[in-house]
């Protein structure tokens, strides 16, 4: 709340003792605002690691949970203690990132979104203990101890969900939509394992699971094409790569049996233990593309940063030339024209204004050539904010169907998928078409 | 770039040494946020209202100087003057609330727009005195003084438009989007004013002219459109009894002799003088409102400011009873449910489970109530977003026809305004429409 244009004026170095800020003194605190912007997304970037391990991590360990507490805790126990321990670690590294990042997230007055999103995420995580210790002694059903893991990820995600809303570098914005998207539909992967590990142990699908693991495989479907569609190339052939593995043949033939093995036929036990074993190794492989996105998202944060930092040096040095001019050849008459934005069509009235002219463009293009790059990256946000915004639209319509047709989360996306096929549209424009009924549904 | 999570304990003046973050901790640092935001826009009311006082001082300025040169120097000498000298007062007065809301400018690492747009409005004003002395030496002709002054006008708008677009409250975003149509409209009402002048004074319109008063008219009242669906109710009465006023009927008169006249009839050319006085006192009324939209402004960031601060504190106390009580019971499960946000349907698999059950929900409520009420503060926020956005879709069509047509601004203006109604469709539909097809156009 201390204005201190001292502090400022200090970037250009002004001999002066005390001058007003000018339109130079400005156009230089617009690109220092980006590189401070793309500071703050190398610092956000460890935050998203240590997200992205520390979500394996709790995978790993409820898919552990559920294989203890559905075996009666005589299968994974030491597995699990194992795992438990590598959860506090990774823990232990988010905490660190998020005390890294602090300073910049709490200077940011848009910020109160991704704050509390970190105290839902927080406050879950302040309960993993006392959930670990009713695991521990088996007072707590393997599908409640599922969904309290399930959704401390959840959490989780969403804050990377709501960092990649506060991005402004369009190639930045779309590596954190990617990266979001795919950490959701390795979520669904995880929860799919845990749903099939469900009906595979005791040998039968009823019908409320099998549609749940054919939610769950759309779910998954429809974050990876959105993941496709924004990843670089070297996570996008890595991708590739993990789909045409001889694994997830095997896979696509579980998944088909339980899917149409009923709630009356039985099946071969054992089939749990192969499926685990292949939905594992599928998780791992999507933790290495996850891996790939982040190094990626690293390497262009500091391309950026350098990038913006050589053209905010190559403009004061351009400025501070351009000073010296406007000492030596005082008054100076700063004339220039915009050519259209004045509302009215530009003439040449005063081309025959030569005092200074070159020097007036000189700081007019400038400042013309600032405002023509934001708005271009301003255009080049916008599909990864549609994708965003998309994705925000699909929950609430979600929330919608949840709350008024007093459906549950599957029912709910079922229903809206069943309106985007019998309508022919895409789901984000009927889930937007549902939200924007949402007064007369409720 | 320093983080400091000590600094941000002791908001919760915590008795532990060192303590890591809790979810209450940034449950408070959510709330922060929202008051530095706050705070952000009650400095940046004052920068508004020095825009709208330095805008309505130059409206004057250029209108005293289009007459002063229409009439060869013979009329409007010492009002130009006069005018000139309260010029400079007013942009004393911006460039004071400029460095008084420095701080939050350049701290905030999205506001790169609006530092570029401050830096195109201050080259501009740099220019104001070269300007004034070509007017002084009538080296210059009216019409391109009187765009010089229009270009000026349009950043320091533009300035507005940008503050307005970074707003998160919804009913402070509501008040500036009004404000902001409002300089808009008044604007064109002085470009009104110079136009007809122009008309009167030489006592015939042709069809260049008769055609960029009638876009002139029809901008205004698109800009007053939206105003009034925003405006609080106090300026929106203002505005009505404005709408009321006999002034209307006789300016009407005057605009429908303007269009109709030709370029071949005359007209007496005293008429020049009655239509500068209506307009003038017109954009003096008009004036006022902003007045009333600015006030409305500052009480409303007032108020929020003290709900926020009076709901945090709130909270601060909650949250330390709370503490109180974790500290008393130690070892405490902090457990809860989110009911559905774990993409599973919520069960009561652990109603049973009572340990600090009441504790962990407090908690876990206060974020909850947070989530909600961010949410919902969004969905407000959307229609103040989307009247922004409809004018910054328009203003792309309207550059991109002239781009790709070769228009003038108010031909693409004229343009886009047939597309609408041949079409029967919404000027930002048709907007939308073009901009979406630009790599067609182009």
């Amino acid at each position: 709340m201390n204005p201190n244009p001292e502090q400022f004026m200090n970037t250009r170095k002004r001999t002066e003792a005390v001058a007003l800020p000018t339109a130079a003194d400005y156009l230089i605190a617009s690109r220092q605002c980006e590189l401070k912007n793309l500071q703050y997304f190398l610092q956000m970037g460890k935050l998203v690691q240590s997200i992205s391990n520390l979500v394996h991590g709790l995978q790993r360990e409820r898919g552990a949970s559920n294989v203890f507490l559905g075996s009666a805790g005589q299968k994974f126990a030491s597995e699990r203690a194992s795992m438990a321990s590598d959860v506090d670690r990774r823990v232990s590294e988010f905490r660190q990132a998020l005390s890294e990042v602090h300073g910049e997230l709490t200077d940011y007055p848009a910020s109160s979104h991704l704050l509390n999103r970190i105290a839902s995420a927080l406050h879950d995580l302040e309960g993993l203990e006392g959930l670990r210790d009713r695991i521990e002694l088996q007072s707590i059903p393997a599908e409640a101890a599922t969904q309290r893991f399930s959704q401390l990820i959840h959490h989780l995600i969403t804050v990377v969900f709501e960092a990649a809303d506060t991005v402004v570098d369009p190639s930045i914005a779309g590596l954190l939509v990617a990266m979001v998207h795919l950490m959701n539909g390795k979520e669904y992967c995880g929860q799919e394992r845990a749903a099939g590990s469900a009906g595979f142990s005791c040998g039968r699908f009823d019908d409320a699971l099998s549609q749940r693991m054919m939610h769950l495989v759309e779910a998954q479907e429809r974050c990876f094409e959105v993941f496709v569609s924004f990843a670089d190339e070297d996570s996008r052939l890595l991708w590739q790569s993990l789909r045409a593995h001889p694994r997830e043949v095997e896979i696509e033939r579980l998944r088909q049996r339980a899917w149409s093995v009923g709630r009356y036929k039985t099946m071969d036990p054992e089939l749990a233990d192969r499926w685990f074993a292949l939905m594992t190794e599928r998780i791992d492989d999507l933790k290495m593309v996850e891996d790939s996105v982040e190094g990626c998202f690293h390497a262009c944060c500091v391309e950026r940063f350098a990038e913006a930092r050589e053209s905010l040096d190559h403009q004061e040095t351009l400025l501070a030339s351009l000073d010296r001019e406007d000492r030596t050849s005082q008054p100076v008459l700063v004339l220039c024209d915009s050519g259209r934005e004045a509302g009215a069509p530009a003439g040449d009235a005063w081309a025959s204004d030569g005092v200074s002219q070159q020097f007036g463009r000189s700081i007019f293009d400038l400042v013309q050539e600032q405002t023509r790059r934001l708005q271009q990256m301003n255009d080049e946000l916008q599909s990864a904010k549609e994708a965003l915004d998309d994705r925000k639209t699909q929950e609430k319509a979600v929330l919608l169907l949840m709350e008024s047709r007093g459906l549950d989360n599957d029912q709910a996306h079922r229903v809206l998928r069943k309106l985007a096929m019998d309508q022919g549209r895409k789901l984000p424009e009927v889930a937007r078409a549902l939200v924007s009924m949402a007064d007369v549904l409720k």
